[in-house]
């Protein structure tokens, strides 16, 4: 979120200290730990585990969610490793680098996809994605870009965590033809993580159940009539 | 974008002031001018209409897009009257009193439908909107369907003004089955906004013509290279 979240008075703080300082100026009533580390390093890998396992609002058991935000392949692939082995849900997110296409997927260990069912070509090539040169990207480009799939991730978190409307297995945005892509992604059973494998057969005897709530009302309708009636934004 | 964009230090402002004050402290660089005014009001007519005609950079000409933020229906038919007037482009943008669904609407005096083209029901009715009791409404609900409206409006501004990807003439989004509703809404010869009728007969003699710049390779397979690559959110 590097191009919508900093300020220049937050030059020298930490990304991960500014964010957290941010947070809680827009709500000081949030609770915010942060841990500023490289989460892809193997000594820092039992830290991350205990927080997914033991974070929520007690101290006491797993977080209600996981939500990636990160730039990199390596560190979506430590967060999979980590959620497919806890059997914990989360979300994750991305821009391309060229910011005009975007993506959020929900994954629920077992009933949808994770993030090694569908091995990209650059983790069957073998390749250290740190050594590819990249042609054409600007980072300062297009930050609606991220705000628009930053609020697909939080609309879909709020779905989830409250309850209520239908959440989106994929959501896949294109902003230069304004095309929206919403899929659901069935696991791979010969996925390499053999977590998945163990939550597939696992999901099979006791399928995982996400609680939808879509008014079973012509909604078409409803919306017609707002459209035209009262704003409030 | 009240739910968006105040904060609590910023009571007893008035909400154009605060908004002002915040656009300034993310930008020190653009110029902003604020006018607390009711532009339903006759009175204030004239004054709405010089600013879209005379408001651009060096005060000589017109403003290079209008963007509508506005929350009824009433400052909504102002903003159309004076544009198709002043054949001038803008944008209307929305969100329905439950928070769950929006839109954003690009309006091209004469080549597209303006705002009183399809008349709401409310308009036919001669009812007083301010009369209206509304059910089941929380102004407190759901900022994020805000944040992805606004979002659109941005993106699609961006395009319009730095002539990249295609313009959306209308995008719909319901927040609670992420379905979103792409549609090109042509204007109606019988609107009852005589400068909308005017500015049609000009567009068949002489078209309004909006760039796109959509690249012609394969999109999807850039999308899916970018999707797994690396990520800069």
């Amino acid at each position: 979120m590097n191009r919508l979240f900093y300020q220049p008075h937050q030059a020298g703080l930490s990304k991960v200290e500014a964010a957290a300082d941010t947070l809680r100026f827009i709500n000081p009533d949030v609770i915010i730990e942060s841990y500023n580390m490289n989460i892809t390093k193997v000594e820092n890998f039992p830290l991350f585990m205990e927080k997914i396992r033991t974070g929520n609002k007690n101290n006491s058991g797993h977080v209600d969610l996981v939500l990636s935000c990160v730039d990199n392949f390596g560190a979506r692939m430590t967060i999979n490793t980590a959620c497919n082995e806890l059997d914990q849900t989360w979300m994750e997110s991305g821009v391309s680098e060229n910011a005009v296409s975007g993506h959020i997927q929900l994954i629920v260990p077992g009933k949808t996809a994770c993030f090694a069912c569908a091995p990209p070509l650059i983790l069957a090539s073998n390749i250290d994605e740190s050594t590819l040169k990249r042609e054409g990207v600007c980072a300062a480009s297009l930050p609606t870009t991220m705000g628009i799939v930053a609020g697909f991730l939080v609309q879909n978190t709020l779905k989830y965590l409250l309850k209520f409307g239908r959440i989106s297995n994929y959501i896949g945005y294109n902003a230069l033809d304004d095309h929206f892509l919403i899929l659901t992604l069935k696991p791979n059973e010969d996925c390499d993580d053999s977590y998945c494998r163990k939550r597939q057969l696992e999901h099979q005897l006791h399928p995982v159940v996400i609680e939808e709530n879509v008014p079973t009302i012509n909604t078409e309708v409803v919306h017609e009539s707002n459209e035209w009636g009262n704003y409030i934004l």
